[in-house]
């Protein structure tokens, strides 16, 4: 059987999480689901997640008829049905009888059942039990014509500290360092007299034993994604020995930290995630760019389009405020998902929870129960939007930027107990640079250190405060050959199990970067500095910027400088310089500066380095990009605006396909274009 | 032997908490004490309540002629007592020989021995030590003649999740529920596959467990009121078994919501609480009309005058700051709980403890020990004006207002998850309305679902969220009845398991309303909405008013709209509508409205309804009650400003028996006038 | 063999924590910092202390000779060691072999191995294991002519609550109460039914059990300092019983409330600690004073030069930010240490760590490690400094000021409840008080209540809640013959086991104040009060000054009232009084008084009191010192603004040996000057 990994369906998926389990003892609801299913072009479904209880209510006694008529019943009517595993909630008896399955936290303490998301990934029963339903789900509905996707669990996430997991993770440290001494050494044990002698010593990280350890904190995040994935393995293994051959997904979440989703390469044949923005919390075009790194990030996962497995279509229940979207804005949102890449638009849920913790949760269908809502009505927008833009389906992103953005440095980061405890600005200076990229109108790849440089012409590198996977040659050798780099601050200070590099530093890079690292300055939450343009710089950078949080002191060999700091004891030391090296240029940027820093500093090396871009001008809150098939290209521009802004579009060469084209783009509203050929 | 439930004294009580057993070396304190309280005019002092260990040093050995010889003391001297058990606080030993009495917490953490309120309600052995004193007590002391009320231990709180109290909870869940199955049904449980099979498998809510499952907690809080019930019902039956008939009460804590205390109306025979406003932390009227309301509250659960158990004669010591109070506030406090139908005055505590937390608490005597304190004086300027007003005593309160606030409610709404899980505004809108009240000079009656509403004229229902004890059916019948109910946003979601209703809401009310709620908008604490009235509106009302944290859109069928809102995608929406129903009117008010919202519709309401009031214009700051005998009519006016203010009191009718009637009345001062028949 | 409790060695000492035991592996390493070592004029370097599981790498083999070599190359080459007892940290395998030595939190939660500080202090095995390290380290190091002190463990703290301390607490309290009877009556525990049958039953404060009997708090407190006495003790002995009786010193830290640091005197033959204040975060000189006060407190503990043990070169890594140390600063603080009879200046670290929690962390040497380095170039500047103030080694600090300020008083006063728990303003207090008397550039002992207090002038004594070890005698005799004493509000409450004193307080010194304690006001932190001078003051005070947070009243007996409250009920009440009692004067602040308010006091209180300075006129931010041999008198002059400032320097009798004396003092500069004979 030859393995398909992408889904077989012309399609752009509309549709989501559906739980007719819970309504098993109401025919005339799931009756009523169909109909407004239908009529809001509904094509595919998402069942199984949490309905563990439901297919097997006693232990090895399967109860799954349901599930088969509900699969038949939607394929019948044209409804697609992507079918998850459940193992991200375990009935009570799993629990009860297989103890070792419940999850002991860092303070060593055994949980009781209760919530989901909390099994210990090591527990042989668990695993057992997982492969098991697994199995029989894959016999029984695998090859089902209407089955499209296999989805494993839901949000994987959390770690254990079990005994199970304890000598696990043993071994994993001994595959890794071979012999205790070379861990002694890489771990620089020596310090607070903390020399193992046995790998038997080694105790997850525990706020009741060692935190401080950071060498053991990075193996032990390290050890809970592999560990993780070894976990996902197994369930995908489970469906394969069931006789499935269907593509494989899992859903991610936004900015989830916990675990290096890099490491499920391997494992999935579909990236897809969750995606819950806090709208009209910020300026919405704010909250437009954040989401849209994400979509970026999950695009680049595989180098192919990805899913938006989850959205609300209308608020959350679970963040602080329940903020109603204004109208417009589902379209909007589900669009840019497609903008960025994805062919689909799914939600979490299609029909509300009658009771407990997401009962408030917005779905397509509510408590009331009527068409006549206006979530409703925007979800048959959505619907017959995602009809119209069949063709986008598929199409792929090229991009010839990237972003690196690490999960490996930003734990190693944010654990490293200096130069500013009380924060990082990580994740923020990512997010400036991403922004700033993003004015310009380009598709822009998020990649961590393992990926292929050599294909971009420029990469923007923030706070590379680890280096490995020997990323300092794969830089060199980018510049070298003509590439352009923009890195900043606190960049290649330590090695990959957290120790500091010794002599010059950012290490390895000094010559090609033409300065090396002296000091690095915390600023208070209420301090700030200013970077001054030199005169002539071969930007022709001319205006002042704030700098806050981090200045880095560095002395210069063959850099250029083009910016300054205006006072402390280090005025008129650099704040960002640019050296030649090889073909290329590599930019540095020594201080946390403010966003208008960076759109500047961007807008001038795209020009420098002549990259195209769709539109001249794109005005504030606009957002383009555009997706690729062999044959067309097409342009895609949104306005996150409250208000229409005036858009000059390309007068000739491109069609409407989506949207209406006029002098001006409606606040909230899309419009797709595509190359005349 | 004919059980009497009222107090045989016909007196208003005057005195507190008194722990003799911490000076019986010292017999010149105590003669000393005598003497104060001869000179104060107290009338009666508390003992017994934390007095275990002296009771009964060791486990069988009791030691009770101390006590027998205060009681007798007292007597003597005109002084009663009311007779606390002492199971608020154990001893040492006992807690030793039977560890099951310490209490297990939400982690599943025994409890060392140490502070107070803190056994197990279920232990049994706890319960057979309880019993045994408690016989005792009322065997050596319950007849005699100075005891004139018992006092069941102190302040009832908090849960115990022990192995004990989760076999308890499974049987009360099985009273309820019967079957397993039925549980599952009302608690929704296929959500997240919790679905038990067996009443075995329940465990109360956990951090380390489920939190989640809002049928779970809202039931534990419900076991932990009746298993408390239940403890203090045993406690009693040991009183009645040990011979004693007297009146019980037990002391509720002000705004406590760990127990829903409308459930202890059988077991007592008088309800009391301990009043600890933090005086001049707001404005005073405003900790006047949030301590009425508890007085009201405490009033209403009987329907009948309660007492004013505890309160401090000057600061307390465990508030953030121990703020003095100004002159003359110690006397309006006291006098306004015989404005809001209390029987009494009284304290903690008579002698301030020497050391140990409470130490530096105020007290009516304190450690310089002189009768030249403040305080003293003060304390015998109430005795003062409780003997002037002696005639109070007994009468009655009534009201024709009712506030419908309801524990189970409170519990159910802020565990919700949505639509704001950043503060849910349910205890500051009954505020508003009661502040709103109270403006008008009214007295009102603040009740629950469970309550009868048939004989009120207008009722005030803050965001109800729950509909359970078939409050939809009393309030549909009071309207049609006649009656006016003023009703706000977010009631009618739930049914009494915290499972939504399916349909239109708020559910089977919404012919009686006219409208139906189709979304709720959360809004960001910095956000705000206006409410701006319709023109020509049925109340005249013609101001703009504020409206935050949440704004619920209706759809409206019949009501009148008197406002609607001035911005956002749902502008122009109904704020405020009013629908005939019957012979009655329902109002709803949409959005969480600022307090002049409710202080102008109120009066409104007022109006048109002709409603009854004392004065027809009370300046902002004062307070006026009424109690009734069947006799006489007493009319109470405070002025809680702190400037003297003008107050036209009525100019024939009625003579001045407590206080000055003069033009101005003072800052902090209380008049009080009977109708002359 | 004749003790000698000072360091044999006639130089400031100049250097620091090493760990060689980082770089056995790298002998070029070792070598370099040598190189270093020599050329910053480093002559004393600090080791042992994290070494133990080098040391000793399993249980009981031992691995010495690489320290000796380190001791041998470095005093061949005129560096000097202070040797370090490694207790701080155990190596894994003692706590595997021997699991008492983990502690057991108030919780009752054994720990796990990890971190530092955390043994059990009553723990034999541990105790055994480090007498045995301590000895042997001794027996081969002790007598080492390079050796000049001996350092035990490091920054001792913390406390367990095992059973074995649990039972070692029960035991001191046995021998502190006798019976338990007595225990009982002075920890008043029949407050709450508390009554101890048996000391058996006492268990250690615990939030899951007893927290609120502030006597037991206290007691546990005092166990935890007399069991750390104790043990450091122990490893003294142990050094001793190794044949070595090199002078011995233990570092503190600065502030820290975990410990009375008091009782270590008979332990110590030396005082150091570790000073790492947040540079520019306030202004500078605010940063100094509250340094000083540290280094004043340690200088007073055995009343000769103590030592600078630990200080950051540059930046620490685990405060909020890491900010850098502006040009300057780091002499200025080495020599601000000197100025108050410090005889070295310290850093943590000579060499950085590569990895774990303070890799972070300044050091001389740093990751890059070349000489070329600001902090280096910075520290052979201190270098020179020390050299060329060689003379000062050993000359002392004489005052006749002393600011009284009290650990255990601390503690009593923060675990008070009570009259503000949202923050007591003792420190604050302190360090207003200090800074006034700083302003005067006098010397200023900082003392406890067991200190001798008739040696004094002067005595400030800020809210000594607590009367112990016979202090109101104490004050009495002192103001009696002559001194002068300025005493605050909240003195004289409870006695030292915190138990109210009955009847008129401040309690045994109200004649000698000439007033009475009578009531205390708590203030929200929103609101404040004015102090305002009395017509004719007798010390002329003219301003009107802020007070917060807490405002006593007070009833004169027959002070004189020199200032009085502007507001509140209070108003006219006495602020500030002063009484003539004997030949002496006591003053009595009755609020929290603004900064302001001492600094014009106590200039008022020095002229009225004839007290001598050495500058007439002082610019705020300057600091000034003295010290004095037999025969020499030093005055040390430090400008602590970013500026320079102008300052009279005395015209003649003085010469500079350090620094440049001109019209202006510079930014952060220091100037010495010596008495001509």
């Amino acid at each position: 059987m030859q393995k398909n990994t992408n889904i077989r369906l012309e399609q752009l998926l509309h549709g989501g999480d559906y739980n007719p389990e819970q309504w098993l003892d109401s025919p005339e609801i799931l009756e009523k689901d169909l109909e407004f299913f239908l009529k809001a072009n509904i094509n595919v479904i998402t069942v199984g997640m949490f309905s563990w209880s439901v297919l097997e209510p006693e232990d090895g006694k399967y109860q799954i008829d349901w599930l088969i008529e509900i699969v038949n019943k939607m394929y019948q009517n044209g409804i697609y049905t992507i079918l998850g595993t459940p193992s991200g909630a375990r009935p009570q008896w799993l629990a009860k009888s297989y103890p070792e399955v419940l999850r002991v936290n860092a303070n060593r303490e055994r949980q009781l059942f209760g919530a989901r998301h909390n099994h210990c990934y090591t527990s042989l029963a668990y695993r057992k039990k997982v492969r098991d339903i697994n199995m029989l789900l894959a016999k029984e509905l695998g090859n089902h014509p209407g089955i499209i996707l296999l989805h494993l669990s839901n949000e994987y996430g959390g770690d254990c500290h079990c005994p199970l997991c304890q000598a696990k993770f043993r071994e994993w440290l001994k595959e890794r360092y071979k012999t205790i001494e070379e861990l002694n050494r890489r771990w620089n044990t020596t310090f607070w007299s903390h020399i193992y002698q046995d790998f038997e010593q080694v105790e997850s990280p525990s706020p009741k034993g060692e935190m401080l350890l950071h060498a053991l904190n990075l193996d032990w995040r390290r050890f809970v994604t592999a560990q993780t994935v070894d976990f996902a393995e197994w369930e995908k293994q489970a469906i394969r020995d069931g006789g499935c051959e269907k593509p494989i997904t899992t859903n991610f979440m936004g900015d989830y930290d916990g675990l290096n989703y890099r490491k499920f390469k391997e494992v999935l044949d579909i990236a897809s995630w969750d995606s819950y923005p806090e709208w009209h919390r910020k300026p919405e075009i704010q909250t437009a760019r954040e989401t849209a790194m994400q979509h970026d990030f999950m695009r680049s996962l595989l180098k192919k389009p990805f899913l938006l497995m989850e959205s609300s279509p209308s608020s959350t229940n679970w963040q602080d405020v329940s903020k109603l979207r204004k109208p417009g804005i589902l379209r909007a949102a589900s669009l840019q998902a497609i903008a960025h890449g994805s062919d689909s638009a799914l939600y979490f849920q299609m029909r509300q929870s009658k009771g407990a913790s997401e009962k408030l949760h917005g779905a397509v269908i509510d408590h009331y129960g009527g068409e006549d809502t206006r979530v409703y009505q925007e979800v048959c927008q959505v619907g017959k939007a995602l009809a119209e833009l069949t063709e986008l389906r598929g199409t792929k992103q090229n991009s010839k930027i990237a972003l690196l953005y690490d999960t490996e440095n930003r734990w190693a980061l944010m654990d490293a107990q200096g130069p500013r405890n009380c924060g990082m600005p990580y994740k923020e200076t990512a997010d400036k640079m991403y922004a700033a990229l993003r004015r310009q109108g380009v598709n822009v790849d998020v990649i961590d250190m393992e990926d292929v440089l050599k294909d971009y012409q420029i990469i923007l590198i923030p706070m590379l405060y680890m280096f490995r996977a020997g990323i300092e040659k794969k830089i060199r050798a980018f510049v070298e050959n003509g590439g352009t780099v923009i890195m900043t601050f606190w960049s290649g200070v330590v090695d990959d199990a957290d120790s500091c590099f010794l002599g010059e530093t950012p290490s390895k890079l000094t010559d090609v970067l033409g300065l090396r690292r002296t000091e690095i300055d915390g600023l208070y939450d209420e301090e700030e500095n200013t970077a001054i343009p030199k005169k002539n710089n071969s930007l022709s950078l001319n205006k002042k910027y704030t700098c806050r949080n981090l200045c880095e002191l560095v002395k210069v060999s063959d850099a250029e400088v083009l910016m300054t700091y205006e006072k402390d004891f280090y005025k008129g030391l650099p704040v960002l310089t640019c050296n030649q090296y090889g073909k290329g240029r590599i930019y540095y940027v020594c201080a946390d500066m403010e966003e208008a820093f960076y759109t500047d500093l961007i807008e001038a090396v795209f020009e420098k380095e002549k990259i195209e871009k769709p539109f001249s001008f794109i005005p504030e809150g606009v957002e383009v990009t555009t997706r690729q098939s062999k044959e067309d290209s097409y342009l895609i521009v949104q306005n996150f605006n409250r208000e229409a802004v005036a858009l000059d579009f390309p007068k000739s060469n491109y069609e409407v396909i989506y949207g209406t084209q006029s002098e001006k783009l409606d606040s909230f509203s899309t419009v797709v274009l595509k190359k005349v050929k």
